[in-house]
C-alpha cells in the first residue's frame, strides 16, 4: 500500500469506526456464534499472491463483526498462528486446527515468551519430581533446577531465570558464537553428578550480537532424552523461515518443546507481535490456571475454547492478530519472502562494501540483515569510529562484544530501506573514518 | 469529542502519519535533546478544565516531534504518572519530578502491577535476610517467605505468587469483605512464631466481587514495622481517588511501597494503560538490571535517564502516555471527576431500583460503580436467573461469590451510559424475573 492508497483507506477506516460508534446500540450485546466458528470462514493457509484491502475489509464485517471482540479476538489469533505456523512449515504438532496438542499465541515480546517457556518448564519439573519423591518440598527442588542458554543469549533470557527464582548457566560457544551439542552434554553430565536437575534449555536461533544458529539438531534430541524443555528462540531471523532457502535452520524444531519469532522485528507487523507456540498446550496451561467464578464462562470445560489468559503473564488482551491477517493478506506469502530476500540482498550488498575495504574486517558469517564490522585494529579506536557514527545522527549504530573485541553492528530491517540507503550509510561510514584516522589521537 | 468531530480528526490525523511517511527521511535519525527536555517544554501537571483537540496537537508537534520516539516517549511517559499522581493527591515520594526516590511507570494489566512488586519484594526480602545472615541460600530463603492478600483478592495475586515461587496466604475478610489490622497481625505472629519469613501484602482497593476496601491505615503502619512490602492493587476504583470525596478511601497510600490503578478501566483511556507508582526506583530497577553492551547507552549513568525496561517483564514498549496526554488535557480533571460521579450516580439510581423491590436484595455497600445484588432465595434461583439474563444477551453480567451466595453483579462503566440504559436494563431484568419465577421448577 503506497502513501496516497495509506490516506485514503485511513480514512475510510475513521468513518468505519464512527459509524459503528453510531449505531452501537442496534448491535447485540453478547454474539451469536458457537465456539470455533471462525475456523470455517476463512482458509486453513495464508494466500500465497497478495490480496486486495477490499478482500480484506469485506471479510471484517463477515467474519469479525458475528464474533464482536470475543470470540472472534481469541479464534483469529488461533488460526493465524497456525497461517503463520504453516508458513514456517512447523511440525504438525504446534498447530491448534491439528489432532495434535499444540498451538500458537501472540505475547507482547520475545522475553514475555521466554519467561512463560520456563515457568511452564519449571512447573513441569517440579511435578516430575514430585510424582517420583512426593516428599520433597517445591523449594527443595527449585534449588537444584538449573536452566541453560547460550553466553550469546539475549539479556532477557538471563533475567527469565532470575524472575523465576532458578539458576541459569551460560553455555560456551563456538567459533560460530554458537552452542554444540558435546558442549551442553559435558556440563549436563558435571550437573547431574553434583546432584543438580537439569530442566530447561534455552537456544537461540538468530542471536543478538551476531545473527549466530545454536546447533539444535545437536541439542534437541539431548533435551528430549533428558527431559529438559527446549525453547527455541528465533525473535528476530525466525521470520526468514518462511524461505525454503533459509528453512533449514530451523531443522531441529522437531525436537523443541516451545518456539517463539517475533513479527514485530522483521515479518512488517507492527510492534508489538511476538508469536509463540507450543507443543503440548497442557503443559503451559496447567503451570498457572486460575478459574474464580467472575472469568467462568460456560463452554471452558468443552475442550472447544482456548482460554489465552491461562497462556501469559497479563490477563487482559488485545486484537493483535487482526493485523497479522491483514499483513498476511496484503502481501501474500510470496511478498513477504520477497521483503525477506530483500533485506537479506541489502545486508549483502553492505558486507561486499566492509569486504572492499581492506581497512574493515567482517566479524561474523552474514546470513541475515545483520552485518557485524570493525575496524581493524584496537577496540578504542572502534568505539571512537562508533561514537563518530552516532553522533552524526544520520545512521544508529548498536555495538556488541564477540570475543573480546568491540564490534559494529549494521542492521537492515526497515520496510522502506532501499540499495541507495546502504551505499549512502557505506559512503558515510567511510567519510568518518577518513576523518578518524586523520585525528592526531589514531 | 462526538462523532462528528472525530470523523474530522481521525482525517486528519491519517494525512498528519502520512505526511510523516513521506517526509521521513529528512527527519534526523537521532534526536538533539538532552535528558529531561520534555519536563520543562509542558506544565506540571493536568490542567483543571478541558483543553482543545488543535491545543494537544500543536504540542505534539512542539513537544513530541523533537523527541522522536525515543526518548520522548519514556519523558512524557514519566511526566503523565506525575499528572496523575497530582490528581490522585498521592504523597510526593511517588512522584518523579520531586526530590524524592519514586515514580510512576505503565505496565500492561494489573497482573503485571502486582507481578513486579511481588518480584521486588522477594528481591528485596532475600537480600535483607542475607545481609545480616550470609550463609542462608536464596532457594532456603525463598522457602520461608510468605506473602499476603485478601481472600477476596484478585486471582492475579495468587497467580504472582506461583509465578514468583513464593508462599501466598489468603487473609479472612470482615463482614464488609475487606481486610482488618487485628486478622493480619494474628497470621504475623503464628507464621512468624513458625519460622517463616513474611515480605509482601497485596491489599485491595475496590476487589473484584464486591468492590471492598481493605483497611490500609490499619494494615500499613504493621507492614512498616515488619519490614513487609505493602502494594495496594486499586486496579478498577483507583480512578475515582481523583474526586476529593472518594480520595478519603485512599488513606494510608503514605505507608506503601507501591500502588496501582487502571486508567484503561475508569478513567477514559483505552485498553491497555495500567500505571503503577513505587516509592523507591531503586527497589524495583535494582531487582532484575541487566545491562548488555547492546542495550548500553551513554547517558545511563548519569541519574537523568529513566530506563523503564527494568521496571517490567518485557523489553520494548509502546507509546501509551500520549493517550494519557490527549485525555487529561481534552477532558481536563473536572471533566474526568464528572465522568466518575456520573458513573457511581447511575450505579446508585441502579441500587435504588433493585432496593424498592422486594423480591431483591442487595449484597454489599454501593460506593463505587459496582451493584451487587442477588433475588432473596437460593443459589440456584439466581444462577437461573444470571443464565436467562445472559441468554437474553441484551446485557451481560458477571456474578460472584460473596458469603457462600451466588451474587449477581451489575457493572456501571461504559463511556456512553446514560440514565435510560440503567431504566432499560432494569426493566429487562424484572421481566426476565417474572418469567422464571413462572416456571414450574421455581
Amino acid at each position: 500500500m503506497d502513501v496516497a492508497e495509506f490516506r485514503r483507506r485511513g480514512k475510510e477506516m475513521v468513518d468505519y469506526v464512527a459509524d459503528y460508534m453510531e449505531t452501537i446500540e442496534q448491535r447485540q450485546v453478547y454474539p451469536d456464534v458457537e465456539p470455533g466458528y471462525l475456523r470455517h470462514l476463512i482458509p486453513t493457509e495464508a494466500p500465497l499472491e497478495p490480496e486486495t484491502y477490499e478482500d480484506v475489509i469485506k471479510d471484517v464485517e463477515r467474519v469479525i463483526m458475528p464474533g464482536a471482540a470475543s470470540p472472534a479476538c481469541t479464534e483469529l489469533e488461533t488460526v493465524m498462528l497456525d497461517w503463520l505456523g504453516k508458513m514456517l512449515q512447523l511440525p504438525d504438532d504446534f498447530l491448534a486446527g491439528t489432532h495434535g496438542h499444540g498451538g500458537g499465541v501472540i505475547q507482547s515480546t520475545a522475553s514475555e515468551a521466554t519467561l512463560m517457556s520456563l515457568l511452564a518448564a519449571r512447573c513441569k519439573a517440579v511435578r516430575l519430581v514430585q510424582a517420583s519423591d512426593p516428599q520433597s518440598s517445591e523449594a527443595d527442588i527449585m534449588s537444584k533446577l538449573v536452566a541453560y542458554t547460550s553466553d550469546q543469549a539475549h539479556s532477557s533470557v538471563e533475567r527469565a531465570g532470575l524472575i523465576g527464582g532458578v539458576r541459569m548457566k551460560k553455555v560456551p560457544t563456538d567459533d560460530s558464537y554458537a552452542i554444540k551439542g558435546a558442549t551442553l552434554k559435558k556440563m549436563l553430565e558435571e550437573d547431574k553428578a553434583a546432584g543438580l536437575i537439569p530442566f530447561y534449555l534455552c537456544a537461540t536461533l538468530g542471536t543478538t550480537p551476531s545473527c549466530a544458529f545454536d546447533h539444535i539438531t545437536e541439542l534437541g534430541p539431548m533435551c528430549n532424552a533428558e527431559k529438559i524443555w527446549m525453547h527455541i528462540d528465533a525473535a528476530y531471523a525466525g521470520s526468514a523461515f518462511i524461505c525454503p532457502e533459509f528453512r533449514p535452520l530451523l531443522n531441529g524444531i522437531e525436537f523443541a518443546d516451545s518456539f517463539n519469532l517475533n513479527p514485530h522485528k522483521w515479518l512488517l507487523v507492527n510492534f508489538d507481535c511476538s508469536t509463540m507456540w507450543v507443543k503440548k498446550r497442557s503443559d503451559i496451561i496447567g503451570a498457572f490456571k486460575m478459574d474464580p467464578l467472575y472469568l467462568t464462562h460456560e463452554n471452558q470445560e468443552s475442550g472447544l475454547v482456548t482460554d489465552y489468559r491461562h497462556w501469559q503473564i497479563p490477563l487482559g488482551r488485545r486484537f493483535r492478530s487482526l493485523k497479522m491477517w491483514f499483513v498476511f493478506r496484503m502481501y501474500g506469502l510470496k511478498g513477504l519472502q520477497a521483503h525477506i530476500r530483500k533485506q537479506v540482498g541489502l545486508a549483502k550488498e553492505f558486507e561486499s562494501l566492509v569486504r572492499a575495504d581492506k581497512r574493515f574486517e567482517i566479524c561474523a558469517e552474514v546470513i541475515m540483515g545483520l552485518v557485524c564490522f570493525r575496524l581493524k585494529g584496537s577496540n578504542e579506536l572502534n568505539e571512537a569510529l562508533l561514537k563518530k557514527i552516532n553522533h552524526g545522527r544520520r545512521i544508529h549504530l548498536v555495538p556488541c562484544q564477540l570475543s573480546g573485541r568491540f564490534v559494529l553492528r549494521f542492521a537492515v530491517c526497515a520496510r522502506t530501506t532501499e540499495s541507495h540507503h546502504i551505499q549512502e550509510a557505506w559512503r558515510h561510514i567511510t567519510q568518518l573514518t577518513f576523518e578518524l584516522l586523520q585525528e592526531p589521537a589514531h
